[in-house]
């Protein structure tokens, strides 16, 4: 069974696992007070190119959004989000749970817009409505697409003119990174966000996200908010060492830029085999238009997601590519794919 | 320097590696739904000797807190806890965050009476005060006391009578259930308590709690609040395959025997150069109390707790032991007090 | 200067300051303990007929429904509403601000439907969605629309098929009764829903809603909920003695049926003057499409309130009609109009 | 039967009544924005000799606590409050559910005193206790105490030198302020109080608390706060009628002036009789310690609070004056008491 199910199901990067068996027994401090946390920021702040970023490590993906968003927000203040956006359908109420509404407009490839946006804040103008604080957006997006500059840069200009801050969540930012189509550096998402966050889950790690302040105001308090919503790992070192792998040198593009050239050679494949993409492949998420009988043909030999009805007989499926991935892989997929058209023609 | 700090300054006991590296490349699907966990689950329910119980892995001991009490409480309960309760002082207000008054007696020797608890609910018989609805109790306790069985039991008949629930922390179970005080079963505990837990970051994994629900009314949308409160690990089998090393055999307690070895060790060391302890060694915590100038010249070379101020220049510390602990880190820690005696004299 | 602008710009009906009057210097025990509310809730049964049923008065409407949903969502569960709920944009988030997340859906002349609760269900059918468990529906609609019977009976059918369960806001539960288009009385409501309100504050009382709960799942702690959000009234005899006046005769539905009869002389003149409605008047919301010289105009002489555009100078609006509203009121609201396209032909 | 329970139950001072029946037609616009707020808060401005302070008007005590102290506090901070604040053991949690963990100290007769913020703060320095951000204090006290202007004056010193905040429960402000041991004006309050409240009623109001903020950066967002916990009511004159008669002119003092001039009439009479304190009348609670032989038979005629036992057959009983109480009240009681002694004796 080979799987494009997605790209966290495999425990990490051989690299990881070497660097923490290394270290095993040396003592360190608890609570992310210790020298790889450290070393840690160090690197990610030089990826990012700047200095006066305040960093620090989360077990998770949905706890950061939590803690991240939560930190941006006074109690009676809310987030806007595209309707796709993780935070409404695939965390479960964790936003609502610790307090604020999530307004949701339309999203445009996966993206928010700011038209929308300044429709959102239109519809709540009053002072019965909740005030909008927050512009939640992801890079990777659900439909791996990947923010041009210009786009940030647009919805950035409005968000400072109508104070509104913005938050970029990164569960997939090495991906939207490595993504042909991305036009940005880390430099320019630190210029652009408050804060934002930089996924290793997805990309290699046993688990962890780097949350990433760029706007002071949103530091206070920070670490207490992380541990009070329990994310303060007693062994932060276990995070710190992981990143240190990752960001001491390019470990974290590599298998990204890995991710990328996987997917678009699967594209090409799918291209080749006159497979239709429901989104155009910008990251390592790719979205082929299969008959529910090739679906189902493939799913006995792969894991890949069946999404949603687009015509009788016809979906939307997922197939995520990841830095384990190999031209093995995909070529047994093509095979898979050209033997049940042969078999049907 | 020679650390007795804490139980959680190494990352891991080297099986716990050993096994996550030959499974590094390993596919597994997410969310805690893989082998690894429901394997890992079996192991546990065995060690407890019940079948009828639900088990989730949760990554750090604040949240699986959090989460234990959530799903006890409605919105309009609280908890009882002795002052001197983790959940207290030492969760940054985690249990109000999620919206619940924790009602504080003071402690019997870092324990919970039942006389103390009767006390909390005659205070709070009145429709204005809070609904007190369960008793948080650890163990081993945070003076490192153990709870004898007929101490739990006479809390639980108590509770049963009184329309209230037990929740035990067991953050420190491993060594709780290894002490020479000890008189109790996981299968006791699992007997008194309608929710438990057992602690797997101070024992020698990288980091992981297993949460026991013995009640199934406390079941209910125990998944949803895990992934609501951001504890949904994306790789569960991280949790997973850590409880199998663990519990397939009897590792964690194997490694709790030698903490609680060292303890004894520690203690008697302690007891023959005339230092006297501030509570009973009972687990893996011992707290000699000290002379200010004897704690500080041990500083230079060992890593402990400095606690209370108990008489002019005369400290409680906390030394802890944990599975790593030598005879030869005590030995040299016993030299250096000797030395420094010897100096004085 | 008349105005049409809500149903809560006068402080009470004559009756309710009267009574208030005679009782002041009454001595009454504190926290709705008192005969007048022991008396209000026999008369809201008798209305309702049916004795086992559980009633609470409120202060206000927000507040009303933060506790309605409140003790009808465990922590983890969330709420169906139509994207024109009164819960979703008009009370600041209050709803999410206890922790739960509301699924909003597209309203069908104001209305929740089977079809789009349906939708929102299969859309939140994985595990990291939200779990939905009650659907909010209000009447009268925030357009004046009234529910059916067999419209309610069908969402009823498919709520106890799916393991969900209604809460209907009456903030408008008189008008909608008292509406030409209604066919239930409030024992149908009652069979039909597991918590609804009635409202007193735009039906002639000072303030005061009635919480009525069928399903006695969710009267559990009740009480304490109201006491712990800060809606138990040290003076709840304050909400008794109104609600005695408004439910030992029929006073509360004398007012709204005036109300009705104001706003079916206010349609009819309307329709008089060929001015289009954006929805059917049902109960006391009528909604002109009104020029926006014309709104202008009126607005010197008028209160209403001015919304949406509907096209180039054309604007819809509101006028509410109550128990206070006069023929003579509607009459210069018309002579007003006719005068305005006097002048404009 | 003559009640001394509490000064909450009758409904109001004639005058309030007189003012709202002559108003009862009024149109004024909703949500405390009309021409009665207005007024009133300009009349309790010119009361705290004060224009540069924030006024708002809250139905009820526990929902002012809640909003008052939500706005001083970021979501992982918390209250101190001496053990018998009204918020810890009165409001069913109120604080807690809005997310805020209160720390308590042993009060000082019903006082909280700078020796015990200090202590709390000390024992909460660590990162992982809550950060401890507001000071609550009560006056009138729980137990009818005053705070004197110079412990006011050294609680606010040592907040300002520590980063800390004062809230100020004034539910009894009333009486407070006409108390013979008070040596402070609403001026000298609003000085050293970041946030306070003005209780109406315990002081013949329906119901009613003025918040006033001096701290500009507590008034952020508090609308909305105030609409999001429920507490905007429609019927925001209803407060401002109401707050406009106590405050127009004198009469808010004046009923407190009767009221303490009723408890030190009553102190007397007991004094006289030989009836110990349980604590110094100061305000309108006197605190009679009786036999129980002698509470049991005054219960049959009088209604009051009886509270803690302080010895074999003697209990500590409440009795709470208020505007309506009479010298014939009082004297009623005497010669009861005065009955049950010669028959005993």
């Amino acid at each position: 069974m080979i799987s494009f199910y997605n790209d966290y199901n495999e425990l990490a990067h051989p690299q990881i696992l070497e660097d923490l068996m290394k270290l095993q027994d040396q003592i360190n401090v608890g609570y992310g007070n210790d020298q790889h946390v450290l070393n840690a920021i160090e690197y990610v702040k030089k990826h990012i190119g700047r200095n006066d970023v305040d960093v620090h490590f989360i077990h998770g993906g949905t706890i950061t959004n939590v803690i991240g968003l939560k930190t941006m927000l006074q109690s009676y203040e809310g987030v806007i989000s595209c309707d796709t956006g993780h935070i409404i359908g695939h965390e479960n109420g964790a936003i609502e749970a610790v307090g604020h509404q999530i307004v949701q407009v339309p999203n445009v490839n996966g993206k928010l817009t700011v038209e929308n946006i300044k429709k959102a804040l239109e519809a709540h103008s009053k002072e019965y409505s909740v005030k909008l604080k927050v512009v939640y957006i992801s890079n990777a997006t659900e439909f791996g697409t990947v923010y041009k500059k210009h786009e940030l840069e647009a919805i950035h200009n409005f968000c400072k003119e109508n104070d509104l801050y913005i938050y970029m969540d990164g569960a997939r930012m090495a991906t939207a990174m490595s993504s042909d189509y991305n036009d940005m550096t880390l430099n320019d998402i630190a210029k652009y966000c408050d804060v934002f966050t930089i996924g290793g889950t997805k990309n290699g790690m046993l688990m962890g996200e780097a949350l990433v302040i760029t706007n002071p105001e949103f530091s206070k308090g920070i670490r207490r908010t992380i541990k009070q919503r329990g994310a303060l790992l007693a062994k932060g070192y276990l995070l710190g060492i992981q990143f240190e792998t990752m960001f001491k040198e390019n470990l974290y593009f590599e298998l990204s830029d890995t991710a990328i050239e996987m997917a678009k050679y699967l594209r090409d494949k799918l291209n080749e085999m006159g497979i239709r993409l429901a989104f155009e492949q910008e990251s390592n998420l790719v979205f082929p238009i299969l008959s529910e009988d090739l679906a189902h043909d493939l799913a006995s030999d792969f894991m890949f997601e069946i999404m949603d009805k687009v015509a009788e007989n016809s979906r939307i499926t997922r197939f995520v590519t990841r830095y384990s991935t190999t031209k093995e892989d995909i070529d047994a997929l093509a095979r898979k794919i050209e033997d049940f058209s042969r078999k049907r023609s």
